[in-house]
């Protein structure tokens, strides 16, 4: 190791410490604390935020990372994690302390007044925060922003580096243009059979299934940990302990499979990035590329027949009497299903992009347009309407659904449609070099697994978006298999 | 608030913070942490450690809590925080930090070595913990030594400020001479009835009926948590984020009640103590205090008849086939039942202080004398034959039974008993001012527990051990009132 990078370490560690004891505040909030502890926890979270902001907001390692970025003997790993922590750095200096405080303790308990809002199904009981939350991002962005950047754009960078606007405008115009139609011709087929979905299904058998599930695909439990909460979510202390949750609803098969699918999607990536650079900055290239593993395992895997050939007895067993009518080939249709939904999380592959968009838009507008927060239930159903012909009935199945912008993240969603297209691009690609139906069929999807592990995921953030996709496929981020894949299954599906 | 005082703040703040993560990351190790995490998470635990080190050994944080220790325009909450905050500097101080480093990472993963043993019956898996954990008490208890103090003093007085061996060896025989003879006339009496004691008993209807006792003696759920460890343990994050653990096993119906009655009653004192003390060092005034409130809601109410009578039927409902045959009456009886036994945590009352004892003279020859790990289980079944009659089955029945060493708590064991000793001692003062059976008969603890908050629980660690007894009842610790309660208590009910 470099001397110099020597010196660095001290500070990563801490660093580190300072993330993993936030990150595991922020599960236990959403997992157990109790419901009163939040106001004082908040201030100890708060507190731990500024130890971190302190250890950054440093002349000391400013300097340090000047001069490690001038370094020519660092490895790849070193040279990213300087890169990352560097930008980290430069963001954190440009906020005043004391806003960084508050809006630490602030965004630990808005999470838990909207999963209370959530639950009492109550919009107006969330205003208050979320205007806060709003008005902290917009004057964050505001410090952080370069000339002519808008306040967006910058969150947007947060989550996928180089993504503006301008681009997602395209990505999207380009998806709505070859979905809609698509969407409206499926909308004149006969739907498929899918009662069965919302027969009454146990948590506890719901949870067993879905620990089964979770191995099946490959989540080490000596290595993690399942639980439930609010809102289905991944968290990963290091790479040796990554930690997914879920939610059950007794009237729905789906929801819970395709969440548990989904998280664990999340948390193979993070299990499998190398140990140079877990506990350091560079673990996440970026949300977009993230969400592409989440969105490979949930839909290119687990929603194929040949995924399930395996498995689909083992459904059965669970539930003989919900399920006694059932064959592989209508739960098949049925998990594949396409109408307008009100959930986004819920939904299926073909509507899943609409979902984000209304989000999208929605995000822009609160951000650097006029939107305000009170309009927000109201718009968010016009917008709704516009887009699937329906309007949600209440706040919990519309605005209130997703815990996003509880959080903050704002400039998230889109990279949930990144990922997706992503996630179709990697799956055309990998098929030309695995027998991918076959292994699914076997139910071995070690050699998939080891497939992302070597391309993607060890690399955690060393490579940025679309060298990984390039130095993997010879192509950067290509919206058209997306495309072409939803036409090409959706079209077969409904006998189009 | 003095001026002087509101310097301490940033410093009371980030100590307050470093140890609930702390808290957070041992509690989360012990109940929910997944197995492979531990190595990595202990070097978490490792840094955050050395971050509490820091901001405490420290010339600033030394002056000013030398200016504090003078200043005369404090409060005595105040007082308290200072002197104690004080004591702990000038311990650590004397450890060189590479050693609290090592020490503090060994600790975090020598309990999940411990649980695995115990599970797995293996001592020996164990040993190299055990002597390192022995080796760092040792010369941490020689850097903090007096002139002519005892290794092991040093130690006890964590637990209890001013207790020695002198003192305990006096107070533990005492009691043996008391207690024997009469736990020898007992064995010469017909037993009690007990078979259904060891009946199925299904954790989830376990599980269920314990949140019910919990909330029944004023565990307050929107400020508490249950779940479930090896060891069932109390953990406070403050005042308003209380935790407890249960171990349920199916062939005990005593077990997990008595547990969660006994950690209830710890949580019941975190929940209680004042505002101004949660998150500062002063919350706990010595664990032989703590332990009084456990013991006392274990034991002075948990089994007297009169704490049955309004939730007896509820058992009876929860367990219809076991218990079909069980009177109040009978079950009184069982939970009151004397005889030898392997498990401190199941003794009943009479035999709990010899437990207890065994333990403490192992804890000083390992300390102060020559006795090695490797003898340790043949000494320990040796002592528990001079003492009960009867060896240990194996190691999990023995030697590998308590966490506590695990978790380098040498010292901590005659607190149980002293206690136990404050705890018959306040329930005879009790009863003079409370009709604590009329209370018990009709299910409402209110009061009980606003007696113990107002004279105990509120202060934290406010007051020492012997002035809060003092000041509550005239008197200090005497040791008199417990002999008394055992022999009445045990003449009864055996009709000696």
């Amino acid at each position: 190791m470099s001397e110099l990078f020597k010196q660095l370490r001290p500070i990563l560690e801490r660093n580190a410490a300072y993330h993993a004891a936030l990150s595991l505040f922020s599960w236990d909030n959403e997992t157990l604390a109790p419901e009163n502890a939040i106001e004082l926890t908040s201030h100890i979270i708060g507190t731990l935020s500024m130890e971190s902001y302190s250890l950054l907001v440093n002349d000391n390692v400013k300097s340090l990372l000047e001069q490690l970025s001038k370094a020519d003997d660092l490895t790849e790993s070193e040279t990213a994690i300087v890169r990352i922590l560097t930008k980290q750095q430069e963001d954190i200096w440009k906020i005043p302390p004391e806003e960084y405080r508050e809006y630490n303790e602030l965004s630990a308990i808005a999470s838990s007044i909207w999963a209370k809002a959530k639950e009492e199904n109550n919009f107006l009981s969330f205003v208050p925060s979320l205007k806060k939350i709003i008005s902290f991002q917009k004057k964050f962005a505001s410090y952080r922003k370069k000339e002519g950047q808008s306040l967006y754009n910058v969150l947007l960078n947060d989550y996928e580096e180089g993504i503006t606007t301008q681009f997602l405008d395209q990505f999207f115009d380009k998806l709505h243009t070859h979905l809609v139609p698509l969407i409206q011709r499926i909308g004149q087929k006969p739907q498929m059979e899918h009662a069965y979905n919302s027969f009454h299904y146990p948590k506890e058998k719901q949870e067993t299934f879905c620990r089964f599930l979770a191995e099946h695909i490959g989540f080490d439990f000596s290595r993690g940990v399942m639980a439930q909460s609010a809102h289905p979510f991944t968290d990963s202390l290091h790479n040796h302990d990554v930690r997914i949750t879920n939610h059950y609803y007794e009237d729905s098969l789906e929801s819970a499979i395709f969440s548990v699918i989904h998280e664990g999607g999340h948390a193979i990536y993070e299990m499998n990035i190398s140990d140079d650079l877990t506990l350091t900055p560079a673990t996440m290239v970026s949300m977009g590329v993230h969400e592409s593993q989440s969105r490979f395992f949930e839909n290119m895997l687990g929603r194929q027949i040949e995924f399930w050939k395996p498995i689909f007895p083992h459904l059965k067993e669970t539930y003989p009497e919900q399920l006694v009518n059932v064959t592989l080939d209508t739960f098949y249709h049925g998990i594949n299903l396409s109408q307008p939904s009100f959930i986004r999380t819920e939904a299926d592959e073909l509507t899943y992009p609409l979902h984000v968009m209304v989000r999208y838009e929605l995000e822009k507008q609160l951000i650097d347009g006029n939107l305000s927060v009170e309009e927000l239930p109201e718009v968010w159903n016009q917008k709704f309407k516009e887009y699937f012909g329906i309007i949600p009935p209440d706040a919990a199945n519309g605005v209130l659904q997703d815990v996003h912008w509880a959080n903050g993240a704002f400039g998230y969603f889109p990279s949930y449609v990144l990922g997706s297209a992503m996630a179709a691009q990697i799956y055309s690609y990998m098929e030309k070099h695995l027998p991918v139906k076959e292994l699914l069929e076997t139910g071995d999807l070690k050699p998939i697994r080891e497939f992302l592990a070597k391309h993607i995921h060890q690399y955690g953030a060393m490579r940025p978006m679309n060298r990984l996709l390039n130095d993997m496929m010879g192509e950067g981020l290509n919206v058209d298999y997306y495309i072409q894949y939803l036409t090409e299954k959706y079209s077969k599906l409904y006998s189009l």
